[in-house]
């Protein structure tokens, strides 16, 4: 294997928003995996890796966060992009902050569709060395219910992947949230 | 999430012997998983990690390999098993010299048993801070056949597990083969 040491390892890191609560911060599994890469991973070698950023929006389909909402004119639905874009951007800066800190080379961005589906694509288009997934480490009986991006990524990405689960201790009461 | 910067990384890698050809080397997958952690993980940062190689021996259940020989004494058996820890010792001995060239502190040794089983109880017992395992990459198809250990041990280890695939060029003619 000739392996040009002067490139950096590239890890992509998917993150998405809390379930919880109201406004948009970083899931308590997602800050597990990206806390776990930096201390297990990255360690002290900062200029060895490159971490990539990855948040997925999830199309509100239900409209349900904007029930109460009027739509009279086309600045209205721009109103309702710039929000999430906003909502994107407040998450990706928590974990760009972070890296700017330790001093960690990143890059984030923010795609919107089915998040298993955009996380592998958005694999093949960048060609990461691997993946990190945050996993709520559900057990089977709930994982039915509602599916787990890390089961399929680890299936279906074309690259190497690490799901790191989210400690018992940090699960909150309803391990489904996150 | 308090870190001691001083602990390594302690990384298990499950090694194991390639099916091809007479004397004991390691499989194709298992030096691609091994490579890709130096190459990928640990590269300059020698100190930070530690390696533990676990190789599980398959009893040799068909008695294939010992089809010629004759059992005469209590002496006999005790050969086939010298024989087998031999060959288990110098599957070994290439990380582990490996290791030491680059300076990378390790450990390793050798069960019995399945696998799959073997590698998961490991695991519970050393507590690795996570499991890398190299992959056939074998189709769905030929899945069904031969099952694979990257598979059981990314649903049950306790501990993160990355599975590293056999790259297309490194595939022998029947990819059963490693």
């Amino acid at each position: 294997m000739a392996e040009n040491s002067s490139e950096p390892t590239r890890i992509m890191v998917a993150v998405n928003e809390s379930t919880m609560k109201g406004y948009p911060h970083a899931s308590i599994s997602c800050r597990g995996a990206f806390d776990w890469t930096l201390n297990k991973i990255i360690r002290s070698n900062t200029s060895g890796f490159k971490l990539l950023f990855l948040h997925v929006q999830v199309p509100d389909e239900d409209g349900f966060d904007d029930m109460d909402s009027i739509y009279a004119s086309p600045e209205d639905f721009k109103k309702i992009k710039n929000r999430e874009k906003a909502r994107g951007h407040h998450l990706l800066e928590y974990f760009v902050n972070k890296c700017h800190e330790i001093g960690v080379s990143c890059e984030a961005w923010v795609k919107r569709g089915d998040p298993k589906e955009i996380i592998c694509h958005e694999v093949k288009r960048t060609q990461p060395d691997f993946l990190v997934v945050g996993s709520r480490g559900l057990g089977p009986f709930q994982r039915v219910f509602v599916g787990t991006v890390s089961e399929f990524c680890t299936k279906h990405a074309e690259c190497p992947v690490i799901a790191i689960k989210r400690s018992a201790a940090q699960t909150p009461r309803d391990p489904v949230d996150d």
